[in-house]
């Protein structure tokens, strides 16, 4: 095992040269120690000690300035209840403690002159970053109306969780925010996908001890084994243990140190532990803390990056412990030590608002202001309210500081993606429903050359599906990511390999958020059922995307593209745990102009799609398409142009001629497209005379009204598609309620009848629904032929022959566990004569390998 | 620190009384000596051992025939491409080494006849699980028609993974699984959930690799530390490594044993490594290891039950490592070594089915008849097809098998709650909207009544949110569950407290699905937002309920409800990233007769609500309300007649008398309940003559046609309230779409105008959007008047002023922090005079507390 060098003593403060040989166990010891004792004796210089001491008062003043002042920002008069907000918000429990990470990484930032992006992950952690990046002068960069005097400080005061403001989280308005930190959980595995592919980046994430205890959390550590020193930056974890949640301890804060260093030891990391609340103490060991860590990186990236063993040695990337710190210091610090005869400092009860009823409590008023006389803000600011002099020279130089560094700005890193000419990736569709195919592989030929010309800036990320969802191709460009020793057994695994697979729904989420919102490219494909197990994960994205819309100078951002392959219809062997389709319903809860959801019916549309969305910018965009072997129903050209509109009716399929059809059978998803040209195929068969128009759905927003999403189709458009008042009869992949909110607005809303993934199958076990869908053509049939006045009795023959069919199919598949022949071999034909043979692969299409098809 | 006894050696095998002292490196390296030897020694006799082999053998081939056969179950002829399923679905990877699990614990409980819950965590695992419930009669008495002999083999064999039949994954079907099993992720927390209270019992939890990489999963690990041994059983986790996932390498199988070590002592447990592929070696050392886990739990709980150091001492459960297992076994162990020249065992190409094509491959034919062969049936089955008796005498005893102890059936268990009155924790309402209160205050005496009276079978869950969701009575009855050593300051915390506080949605709620699931009650409140991070985990748990249906042997389950209290209008001060209502949307796409959704206006509503949710079986119940002081409405009487309806008309609110109104004004959701009320109030005053109807929807589900959802209210009570044809504005809690979807099919349906969370607010940024609630109601009453043929002219002046008011409030919050007066002091009158105060607290409501309001 090789471990960059963190053993530490207290004899060791102050020099980073020469280090005796001291255990970690030793050495977190001597740190105790030290804090017992109160040594002030470390890598910082007086004078320098003295101003960054200072330094974090200001942030914290401004901290709990932000919390309680309307007004007197600077207490330049005495403080009155006409200066208090009506509402005191806000959360100063971690407010101190974040400042002090923040003060420190400022100096190592100036010494090293490093890059260095910090991640907030304690909740509630808005007041720290608006106060540093005020300090450092980047917030008034970018709001120039928060100048960086008294007026800005009193604005920026006034703006902290008021209407119309900035919340009490870290988020797109401050500039030293990479992502939205409402929701606890995702700073570690953004920290990874921020350093992906950026060798000179370390990410400093600070992981609230709250945070600590979700799932994504604690499932992110091992993201470090996924890490290559010679290619990706650095992430330094900094363990913030500060005790308590809202009301009660958190878990890891009442966990002993030596189980600790033994959990993030397996982990993969070397943990340096900081310890206490004496000043100046904690000041010198966090510092010697930083300066250890630094180094340790260093020296791993630099041996790697040399050749040298481990790192590279047969992708070995657990052979090496990277370094971090578990900071243990109080809740509150600097705050009130008691309120009322109670406890607050380094208690739950600094969680929030430690003075609360200040503006009924004079006893509280006068606290408060105590309080924040105590860090001397007359000795902090100078006359115009700006920081003095002697210590804005600690801000490090400007365009390295974490409030001005583009990785903080993602899209002023982006480049557009090298892409090759995607009609390259065009399959030969002799005609309508000729030839079958896996629409997945060509995107995965298409993603592979992707792969090749854009080799630091676009990655694959996967729960290990890539090669079960046909995009196998990707790894003619690259291997997975190894994360351990490799077997010869292996298939395409090493260290250098750029397919990021991990049996995580949020890492490969999480991962790549972090990669996108520092200025890169990239998809990940998964189950669609499965998906759902970041629903959560992506909403917060898309929030931020959202309200990145409100400054300007949040630059615009790859999408982040989201495959659904193995979707609900076609998870038949899988049962009823495996079949969803509610990724999209919350996805769609989100604004129109951050959202795009697709539904390619063949594999041209597909890499139609998958083109346009990833030229795309700042979308989530969903594209569902099955990986089994199916109909392909339109050339290429016929594709880009069918995706370029969104919806058009599908002649080949129609028999309405250029009059009024009887009924529209329209169809999003490719199961249910499908479906719905075998009905119409069904209807002509049968009800001759019938007049039927297929009309074909591939991006669902073009329903809605133009009043509702500004995506929509206009209303003429949309009438000529499916006229004003004809029955019709929606075939849908997901839940019936989506197209019926969609359609909300358009002409005699009442006549579309939706029938939506649970609405298919008829019998009892939820397990048939889907193994019955080609049960569905005849369902749709008869739904149409209900809807018609003039074909309802005419037509009864063959709606009863349609009712015969579903029971017959209903018993032979359970009998001979396959699609009865006229369903199995059904396809296409223009004289509605049966087929005895399904189409056969499309041409130069690979067979379905032999292992991978989970 | 106190570890049970897990040091073993290779002497050590077949004692297990007399333990030399060896660390357990020691004991890890003797066991792999032991594996590289082929040592047999251990504590099975030989004939024991070779029955268990036999047995096993048994399992395996039933694996085998599960994703092979349709025909020929014994092998009693040559097997011929007619035998074979069309489809070959299933997955091999898993199976044998979760056989060899299931007989080594059946051994375990037929020598200690100790209750052990089998829980299956690896993905795909059914064919093990039904094969050894068949084997030990289980299967067959659920399931009659899949006797215990060759016809009934061959059923089963038929039924795997065909239309009608059953999963390829462990769920409701199977007698010896407890929950379902298709999403990987949370067999742990499921339990944990199922031993607390239990304290006789044993889960034996198996996590496979793959799972293990899941966030869910890795976050679960430290529910260990919340065990109290006292009074919970104990969960035996057994970490399967067999080294693949579908084609990558899993990651602690590439792990180190001594980073695993680390990793899983830091954790909180005591790992014992079992590893290799020799036989019988791994039969004696996975004996050993299974002998020595038994007997450390025992030892673990026996002190603590005895009262003895540690447990107990202050709580410290942090204190105590518990036992677990590491197995390393080859993924598809005992099947083809190769296939085709390319090796299979113990690769990724055991994933699913390792000879593929065999209905088109004679050689592949050939090879599964001998592999099917190499188990002998005919030595292992009886001319019946029943297996021989002197391995039916491995049976444990029948009430001990794993699929038919009641834990994996919780129904069995299931006791009704001793439920106080409810009627005890009414507030008093002297009339509608003449106090306030914050709704959940008298929710939380009730449940901590219910606490008190059911003191081992109710648990309320939260991420640390009890306090802040005003539960906080519930402290009353019990404290919060330790994790760790307590301090004097720490709040209501102790060993045996029964609230259980985690920062863990996930854990929150797979604890309590696994309380729930084994025959229990309980509740969990979260932030509404946040409760989506579990969607689909609430997605899984609906689908059991749902798949339970079908199997009257399964008993009836306590609903699941989640209270969401922290909602989206409430959370101004936090911002937009806490603001999401979409837990609804994915709850209801389930089947109506699993799911329902309720907003209770007020207090009483709420403790209505809740009354009924307790009582109710197989549900998820969703009640959503805010913790802050809002008007209450109804009196304790009135709130059991409304919410008994579902949704009612709210006579002093309305001024359409006995007639037909101009515009209904229903609502749903406490916030939009408030506004439509001050909509009605403004129209009244403003519009004289106007004839107004407010409804209130407690329970959203009655808004459904009967034939959607059967719980749906009949078309004419539902005409009775919205009429035929009058506009109707719906100002609802979360997403338009919801209530479209459910009104489709009902009168008129264009008529309902949904104003839902997204659409209120009018200006620029997203975080106004709630700030401005107090604005809805200007926007109703806007809306009411446009949609009132009659009164569009007429009423002209009043929307301007409404409209002006919007101007003056938007203005007005950003310069004072707060709401205009008019809307700050509004509250109802009957005379429609304005007020200038808002309306007091309710007798006897407690205040707010200072420092738990986050």
């Amino acid at each position: 095992m090789y471990t960059f060098n963190a053993r530490l003593s207290s004899a060791d403060l102050g020099s980073t040269s020469d280090t005796p040989e001291v255990s970690p166990e030793a050495s977190e010891q001597a740190f105790r120690q030290a804090s017992q004792q109160g040594i002030a004796a470390g890598p910082l210089s007086d004078d320098l000690l003295d101003r960054m001491h200072r330094y974090w008062q200001a942030a914290n003043y401004l901290c709990v300035g932000q919390i309680y002042l309307k007004d007197n920002p600077l207490l330049r008069e005495p403080l009155l209840t006409a200066h208090i907000k009506p509402r005191l918000l806000g959360h100063w429990g971690t407010s101190a403690g974040q400042n002090f990470i923040y003060v420190h990484l400022n100096r190592l930032i100036s010494e090293q002159r490093c890059e260095i992006l910090y991640i907030s992950g304690p909740g509630h952690g808005g007041p720290t970053l608006n106060a540093c990046a005020w300090l450092e002068g980047s917030y008034s960069e970018v709001h120039p109306d928060i100048t960086p005097d008294v007026h800005g400080m009193r604005a920026l005061f006034r703006s902290f969780s008021t209407p119309g403001g900035i919340p009490s989280h870290c988020g797109p308005h401050t500039p030293n925010s990479m992502h939205e930190g409402g929701e606890l959980g995702y700073s570690l595995v953004h920290a990874f996908g921020a350093v992906f592919d950026h060798p000179g980046l370390i990410a400093a994430c600070v992981v609230g001890d709250g945070e600590a205890e979700t799932c994504p959390l604690e499932g992110s550590w091992k993201s470090v084994r996924f890490l290559d020193p010679r290619r990706d930056g650095a992430v330094l974890p900094i363990l913030h243990l500060n005790g308590y949640k809202i009301s009660g301890p958190t878990l890891e804060a009442r966990t002993e140190n030596a189980a600790l260093v033994d959990l993030y030891r397996g982990r993969g990391y070397e943990p340096i532990i900081v310890e206490g609340d004496d000043l100046p103490g904690m000041h010198q060991r966090f510092a010697a803390a930083l300066d250890r860590c630094h180094a340790g990186i260093r020296d791993i990236q630099d041996r790697a990056r040399r050749g040298e063993a481990p790192v590279g040695d047969a992708g070995r990337t657990d052979a090496v412990r990277w370094p971090m710190i578990i900071l243990r210091s109080p809740k509150g610090w600097t705050g009130p030590k008691e309120v009322d005869g109670l406890p607050v400092e380094g208690t739950f009860r600094a969680h929030q608002v430690p003075l609360a009823g200040v503006n009924e409590n004079p006893a509280h008023l006068a606290q408060l202001e105590a309080w924040m006389r105590s860090y001397a803000p007359e000795a902090l600011f100078d006359r115009d309210g700006a920081l003095i002099e002697p210590l804005r020279a600690l801000t490090p130089p400007a365009k390295l500081r974490m409030g001005a560094i583009p990785y903080a700005n993602g899209g002023r890193l982006l480049t557009a993606l090298e892409m090759p000419e995607f009609g390259d990736y065009a399959l030969e569709v002799p005609g309508p429903g000729r030839v079958i195919a896996e629409a997945p592989r060509k995107l995965g030929e298409f993603l592979r050359d992707i792969m090749r010309r854009n080799p630091r800036n676009f990655r694959v990320f996967g729960p290990d599906e890539t090669n079960s969802n046909r995009l196998n191709a990707v790894f003619e460009a690259s291997d997975r990511t190894a994360f351990g020793p490799t077997l010869p057994i292996d298939d395409h695994i090493s260290a250098g390999g750029r397919v990021m697979e991990v049996l995580s729904e949020h890492l490969c989420e999480g991962w790549l958020e972090g990669y996108l919102l520092t200025g890169r490219h990239g998809m990940w494909s998964t189950y669609e059922a499965f998906a759902q197990v970041v629903d959560s994960m992506v909403t917060q994205h898309a929030k931020w995307l959202q309200q990145c819309r409100e400054f300007a100078w949040r630059r615009p951002l790859a999408s982040l593209n989201v495959l659904l392959t193995s979707h609900a219809w076609r998870n038949d062997h899988n049962g009823f745990s495996h079949q969803s389709t509610g990724f999209v319903d919350n996805v769609l809860q989100r604004r129109a102009d951050v959202v795009r959801v697709y539904y390619p019916p063949d594999s041209n549309c597909l890499v139609n799609v998958f083109d346009h969305c990833l030229r795309s910018r700042n979308y989530v965009n969903v594209v569902t398409v099955g990986k089994q072997p199916d109909f392909q129903w339109l050339t290429f050209e016929a594709a880009l142009e069918h995706c370029s509109r969104g919806a058009s009716a599908w002649d080949f399929a129609s028999s309405d001629g250029d009059g009024e059809p009887d009924v529209v059978l329209a169809c999003a998803g490719d199961v249910p497209t499908t479906e719905a040209v075998a009905a119409s195929w069904l209807l002509q068969k049968h009800v001759p005379g019938i007049r039927v128009r297929v009309v074909n759905v591939v991006d669902l927003g073009v329903l809605a009204s133009p009043e509702a999403r500004p995506h929509g189709m206009d209303h003429q458009s949309f009438e000529a598609l499916f006229t004003q008042d004809v029955p019709v009869i929606f075939a849908y992949h997901g839940s019936t309620w989506i197209i019926h909110s969609m359609v909300h607005g358009r002409a005699n809303e009442a006549r579309f009848h939706v029938r939506g993934f649970a609405d298919y199958g008829t019998t009892t076990t939820p397990f048939d629904m889907v193994v019955l869908n080609r049960m569905s053509r005849y369902h749709l049939a008869i739904d149409a032929l209900r809807h018609v006045p003039r074909l309802r009795s005419s037509a009864s023959d063959a709606s009863d022959f349609f009712s015969a069919q579903l029971r017959r199919h209903d018993a032979y598949i359970r009998e001979h566990f396959e699609d009865m022949p006229e369903i199995r071999n059904w396809r296409w034909t223009d004289d509605f004569s049966e087929s005895d043979t399904p189409p056969p692969l499309a041409k130069g299409h690979p067979r379905a390998q032999t292992f991978s098809d989970a």
